[in-house]
């Protein structure tokens, strides 16, 4: 592609931005109107600008009891899925109970979380869910250390615990249960077909997915609940694979590659699942 | 946790949601106020309602070329990351050249993308933040085959392709390349740590991944724009892995347990570092 300067990118993005934003009464908070040879400044000032301060809004104590059944039924809801349930019980209730900002969401974007971000098998969509919540109050120095509680409870927990009793939509009744190991999609989800005979496309899957979206929504509410009241601690250790592979791929150590946080084993201890499938198999 | 109905948990939002929401003038659009015997079924239609219509927000034609710096900035601007520096430029640019509702968003959400979210190596989060902004224009039904072409390309092309030239902020001139096979942020960091002997911590990786944001911009922003004219199409086909594999472990075949549509073939081809690495290693 061809190359370009910042500066002149800004000064480009000023004119833009003052030729339709202006006019429109769309400017952003900060940016200084067209006034010529200071307009790049200007512009400067406003790019990744936002309306409200950064991680600035302010969090509100939720019920799980509440929100549980809330991010089961988000699931369901007009198919959104795992990240939109997650979200909406945490973000989308708050706007219920305290309105502005939080009811000024856009929340069907986390859609896109749907089957490990658009059936791609990615990240857990409930977990993103919950993520990308506390990062509307959290920046990464307090949130990061919420999610790695998050996500390594996640991965050491058999799934589903949640029972919507007799409000089920899709099936009723205990479910098998697996650990994943993992915060990816297609591992949870290969696990728990595997372990319970069920397909992907199943009735059964969906229902554990849905379960699992309150139990993500409850466990996060719990988080951000103790992270309020000042009494928040990390109960789920890292896994012996991490503190074992760390040795030697942590930073300044004797191969330094190594990024994440993620259990090493399902990929890395020679499983018949990660053995070459391309020859020989089953 | 305790079990509670569906109903009683409507019942009970409706109490909070006028107990706390009305009076605060935070009343969802399309919720009754408070009335009595209808009040279940007034929150029910209030619940999973939204400021905007879902998918509703109109996209904008963006030019790439002014796209691209301001992803590689916002890469760096406050180490918000990968995820902020793609969706910025996305969904900031058209804040700052139209507007509402544009740049009412809270950018910094998307700082949970940041080294596969909060540090945990799963998704690349420069694909999050551009699959994020696709979910404010568009559902799944348009959205998944825009995703899928992203995150393909991704998937096969050798990174970095972006130079910043002398507007570099962590290392100038040219990088080393390398072809990811995955959309997972530990296995395209790990690959490139390996292919260019850099450390995960060094400046060359952090460099490395703000081009990246940049050539992720670059292909979502040539993505949107062509959906907009009507002119989207697939360019990146699935890999020989997927289509092999797919035969067996599709939906009504054999064994139909797979969920997700990365290649298989960083995990499941018996490759070196899938071997067990917890005996005889290295």
């Amino acid at each position: 592609m061809e190359r370009i300067s910042r500066r002149s990118a800004l000064k480009t993005m000023g004119f833009l931005g003052c030729a339709t934003g202006c006019l429109a009464g769309g400017l952003m908070a900060g940016a200084a109107p067209f006034s010529g040879p200071e307009t790049a400044m200007a512009v400067t000032a406003g790019r990744f600008a936002q309306k409200d301060a950064p991680f600035s809004w302010k969090p509100h104590v939720l019920d799980a009891k509440v929100s549980a059944p809330v991010a089961y039924d988000g699931y369901w809801h007009q198919g959104y899925g795992c990240g939109y349930g997650v979200f909406y019980a945490i973000v989308g209730v708050m706007g219920e109970q305290h309105g502005a900002p939080y009811n000024q969401f856009p929340f069907t974007m986390l859609e896109v979380g749907k089957s490990g971000i658009s059936d791609w098998g990615t990240i857990c969509g409930a977990l993103l869910g919950a993520a990308s919540a506390f990062a509307l109050f959290w920046g990464r120095k307090d949130r990061d250390p919420m999610v790695t509680e998050l996500f390594r409870w996640y991965e050491q927990t058999p799934f589903p615990v949640y029972d919507p009793g007799t409000d089920a939509r899709g099936v009723p009744g205990a479910l098998p249960t697996s650990v994943s190991n993992s915060p990816l999609c297609h591992v949870s989800v290969g696990r728990w077909c595997q372990a319970s005979g069920f397909a992907e496309k199943s009735k059964e899957r969906g229902e554990r997915c849905a379960r699992i979206t309150a139990d993500v929504a409850v466990k996060a509410i719990a988080i951000m609940n103790a992270k309020q009241a000042g009494t928040f601690a990390v109960a789920h250790g890292d896994p012996a694979s991490v503190t074992y592979c760390g040795k030697c791929h942590g930073p300044g150590k004797e191969s330094p590659l190594l990024k994440g946080k993620m259990d090493c084993t399902p990929c890395h201890s020679g499983s018949p699942h990660t053995a070459d499938k391309f020859k020989n198999h089953p």
